[in-house]
């Protein structure tokens, strides 16, 4: 499939193997998989604000996203690993198996063009876009916290204005997000109040997302 | 030149004019003069490593290299902005100039394709790349910090180790960097001693180039 075999077995060699590794491929590649998954969106999304197709967007690229993507067409088991890497973890890590998803898009690129690159990250993306809880996304902050903690029968969230400074032309807001149940309280920045209380709720929000990624239990991964 | 002279004249349109206006298009022109700068830095530098390369393409996508680009083919005299962007400075705001830089980007990419679009960012950015100083930007935070210093005559920055923790398997530094000249101290944290230091080491620079912005006296731009 590949007219440059040397470009392909570049992409699947991690630089603990030889200095002949996949990290210049990566840095091209990750960029052609933003590019094109700008592309889709822009195009599957016509009435999608800029916002919400960004925060789909990083979505779509995160590093467990691509691992998973890697996973699911069997990268791994191709991947040129120094004994180091292959000894120190009973799986590939993510980040090793998301880089070389990066470098693959990144050697088709030059082996083959950027409409190639592009169809073949359509096609890695598609399944993993159709999964994606799109509206959830989409939403704010306060609201994905106030639904994630409703999902968990859990009380909603308090928000507290700790600072009201700066000067009437450039006001600044501090506001804590106090969720008891949780015993989590988080502050945010802003301008405005409400700016100050989405930043507050994001990083709740991250507080108990990374809890429900440690407890693979808690099911909150598509919030 | 355009086929397509409604996307021309939305690239052109800021937010405060109209509801027709560019965001969505600067949404998908990021991402291709992000992949263009790759594309063209790759191959520009078939030897140079990819965190030197991430690094010069950081520093030609950002905020102030494009408003310089966008003002240079005199975007600005064409952008569409309602009254009250036009009121309220006496000339137009460079993220408002950079936007619609990308924007026209996006608007090419819709308009004549991939390539067309790459061409033009290379057209475009060909002339930062030339007067960007690509030796430092290479250079480690520590070198940079270290050049800095002695160009403003000033002491030595003093690297000291506050917590030397984790595991065998998994060590965690924190050191701290110590300006005596400037009165600034900044930690970093990392897995090695090395690592902690030149975050650190980053974290003073970026207080130092912040000052030097703060004051057009201070010529630091460069370094």
């Amino acid at each position: 499939m590949f007219s440059q075999p040397d470009l392909l077995s570049m992409a699947l060699t991690h630089r603990s193997f030889s200095a002949a590794h996949n990290e210049r491929l990566e840095f091209l590649g990750d960029s052609v998989l933003n590019c094109s998954a700008s592309i889709l969106l822009y195009h599957d999304f016509p009435d999608m604000d800029e916002g919400k197709l960004s925060r789909i967007r990083s979505h779509l690229v995160k590093q467990d996203c691509l691992a998973s993507i890697g996973r699911r067409i069997n990268l791994e088991s191709v991947l040129i690993l120094g004994t180091g890497e292959l000894k120190s973890a009973s799986r590939i890590k993510d980040s090793i198996v998301a880089d070389a998803v990066e470098a693959l898009i990144g050697a088709v690129l030059l082996d083959a063009g950027f409409e190639k690159a592009r169809d073949c990250v359509f096609k890695l993306l598609r399944p993993v876009l159709a999964e994606t809880p799109i509206e959830s996304l989409g939403k704010d902050p306060k609201t994905r916290l106030q639904e994630l903690l409703q999902s968990r029968k859990k009380g909603l969230p308090v928000y507290a204005v700790l600072v009201e400074g700066g000067t009437s032309a450039s006001p600044e807001f501090k506001v804590e997000c106090v969720i008891s149940d949780f015993d989590i309280r988080k502050s945010g920045v802003g301008h405005s109040r409400r700016v100050a209380e989405q930043q507050a709720a994001q990083a709740v929000l991250e507080v108990l997302l990374d809890q429900a990624y440690a407890d693979p239990n808690q099911s909150t991964r598509r919030l």
